[in-house]
């Protein structure tokens, strides 16, 4: 039986995740596009801003007539009026007039900087002494300054930031082009499971993975779609599978880990159109017994019924998978973040698996310190109580007590 | 004017910020759950596993009836069934005796341990050899081995992941207590501005804030409410506030940075009951012209009008402030999250105030360099395209080429 198992290494399996591409493209408003994806770049419709803006309160002059200002021998300027925000100047300033503006104030015709106040001194409201020389163009941005019209703001692929967001309104981007946020179709599999409203009777467990895995989903910006608990039985296993296919973006079964199940899950995937297996058992503790295949362009993803390896197995899979259903460019900057820290205990580890290590973080003033959380396989504690978790690699023993370890954080 | 600014330092602030609170509780379905903040210890109501369990497939056998097996010599059983998932066994497992058993089966009366079916050769249906000694309570859970009855599981202030939705789950915790999350009134404020659907005329811009603002706070978990754009006029930004105060559980105000309107602003929020002006400055750049009060226990943020200086003072100050009113015990571990980056530029810096420096990150070979992005203040183009900020520390002038920085993310 397990020699049917062909352990694919975890970089192979990412390599294949790039086989998968975005699901799918949707017009939103600008107020719902925060943390989605953009389906295709954003080009400035307009200049930003759209005329000169003064960037300091003060007072809005030609440069060259405080050339030679300073404190000793002051320039002189006749005040002849105000910049009301909002509108735009009717004044147009000759030589040695100057008008008051504030932050954000158009400039008005004529002049070319602004003098901020705390180098003016006004000697009467129509008489102002500027203690300064300035240079044209200061304190002053300029028509397209901060965004050109037609050139490229955001690139397709790009997740939208609270500063994206700003500059999307600023250019006055009502309307969004994004990726549509992929729909996860989760099926817990097992005759033993029982929903969160029911009292488990002895060798029943509730279904813990339809809420990890579903916050899994929410985590990372996909949509989890609930499609029950089933049991062990070809016929239900196979309606809801191609229930999944009909209505989701993916769909991930968990708890094939025993052998049976595993096999169930293969006979119903195997009935699929343009069915391939791509995956079957990776050589990584904990979540060894993963299937991955696709029907189609959909992804079918068999994990581990334990809850702590099906977390294991999404954290450093089913992430570079959604991302990959999202449409995004570039997950790795700011996903999968981590910390350096000082492993507390040595870490055993089997060579020729990838090891993931769940850990405790501890300051200890400014290093953190990384404490392994031990537990037999199954248990989801060490997971709760964990902070993160730590790669041995495939190519080594463990790692000894005081070295330098990358700790992924849970989040 | 100016020496009314009494500039608190970041770190002042930062510690002023623990004097608010969480604002209120609420009970939500465990479904809705994932991301919010624990008002109340998790207590376990049962244990978990609540039964003896496998955690391998395998069959079920008294230990001691192994003991000296190996593979020449292997230990004979009589084989006496199969447990069934999600049914407690009927069988008592005797001396000699074993039955089959998959992952998570509960183990039968007598059994104390599982032997791994590679262990285990079936001469026929009713006798099974194997080829090696187990000891008591091998590949077996005991009840309460993942969590026992009445022990904390998770404590109050606690954030929930997808392994926290689990063990959630596992306990049959339907119900969860959580703090509210923060409704964070915005106001616009600004007689320049315009809504997303008006087209500006000269001298006239759009609300950015609204959006990016709104965005930084449901990145953080708080809810944000808009209450509109306001002109620069007493009456309206006083009922704006007013109404920010009976509705929310903090009132952001953007646009003060002019003299004027900080000026109408500190006496809207002065007319407030209970009112304490925490912060009128802070010695940070951009952000400086920031103003933290308190009506009760509601905070009121006056933030600067420039997009660019509201997020820096948004991810410095109001995360942490945000965090105060979620709830949340250690935002530290996960939040503000960083990575360290050699920097491509000298950065300057004016000793006395701590800078906020734009940077863009490049991968080049296994190391990260930081590029600063310049640019006039007033600009959101530098943190479009920045991936986080370097803080430049207030007792230093600034930082060479080459030196390795924390750069903190966007996200």
């Amino acid at each position: 039986m397990e020699s049917f198992f062909k352990l694919k290494k975890p970089d192979e399996v990412l390599k294949l995740m790039e086989r998968f591409g975005a699901c799918g493209e949707e017009e939103i408003p600008l107020g719902e596009a925060f943390n989605r994806v953009l389906s295709r770049p954003v080009i400035s419709p307009e200049d930003l801003p759209g005329f000169p803006r003064s960037t300091m309160d003060g007072y809005a002059v030609r440069a060259r007539d405080t050339f030679g200002a300073s404190e000793s021998l002051p320039a002189l300027f006749e005040i002849t009026g105000e910049v009301s925000m909002g509108e735009a100047p009717s004044e147009t300033i000759g030589q040695g007039q100057t008008v008051g503006i504030s932050t954000g104030g158009m400039l008005p015709e004529g002049a070319d900087s602004v003098v901020m106040v705390e180098f003016c001194h006004a000697l009467d409201r129509e008489t102002l002494e500027v203690s300064r020389a300035i240079s044209p163009l200061e304190n002053v941005i300029q028509p397209g300054d901060d965004i050109e019209k037609h050139s490229q703001v955001l690139s397709e692929g790009h997740r939208l930031r609270p500063q994206d967001m700003g500059v999307l309104a600023g250019l006055g981007l009502a309307g969004i082009r994004v990726y549509r946020r992929p729909r996860i179709a989760i099926i817990s599999t097992g005759d033993e499971l029982v929903s969160l409203d029911m009292q488990p009777a002895k060798g029943q467990v509730r279904d813990i993975n339809r809420y990890s895995l579903g916050a899994y989903c929410l985590k990372t910006g996909a949509v989890p779609l609930f499609l029950g608990i089933c049991p062990d039985d070809f016929d239900t296993l196979n309606t809801l599978v191609r229930k999944g296919l009909e209505t989701a973006d993916g769909v991930w079964l968990s708890g094939g880990s025993s052998v049976g199940t595993r096999d169930l899950t293969l006979k119903v995937f195997e009935t699929l159109d343009d069915f391939e297996l791509m995956v079957h058992g990776i050589s990584i503790s904990p979540g060894k017994p993963t299937i991955i295949a696709r029907s189609g362009a959909i992804p079918l993803v068999g994990l581990p019924g334990h809850v702590a390896s099906a977390l294991v197995v999404a954290e450093v899979f089913m992430g570079p998978l959604i991302a990959r259903l999202s449409g995004l460019a570039d997950p790795g900057m700011n996903q999968g973040v981590s910390v350096e820290a000082r492993l507390s205990r040595n870490i055993e580890s089997k060579s020729g698996r990838e090891d993931y290590i769940r850990v405790k973080l501890h300051r200890e003033g400014d290093t953190l310190s990384a404490e392994p959380v031990f537990g037999k396989s199954g248990l989801i504690s060490p997971l709760v109580e964990g902070h993160g978790m730590v790669r041995v690699d495939m190519n080594t023993e463990g790692i000894y007590e005081g070295a330098s370890v990358e700790v992924f954080l849970f989040s």
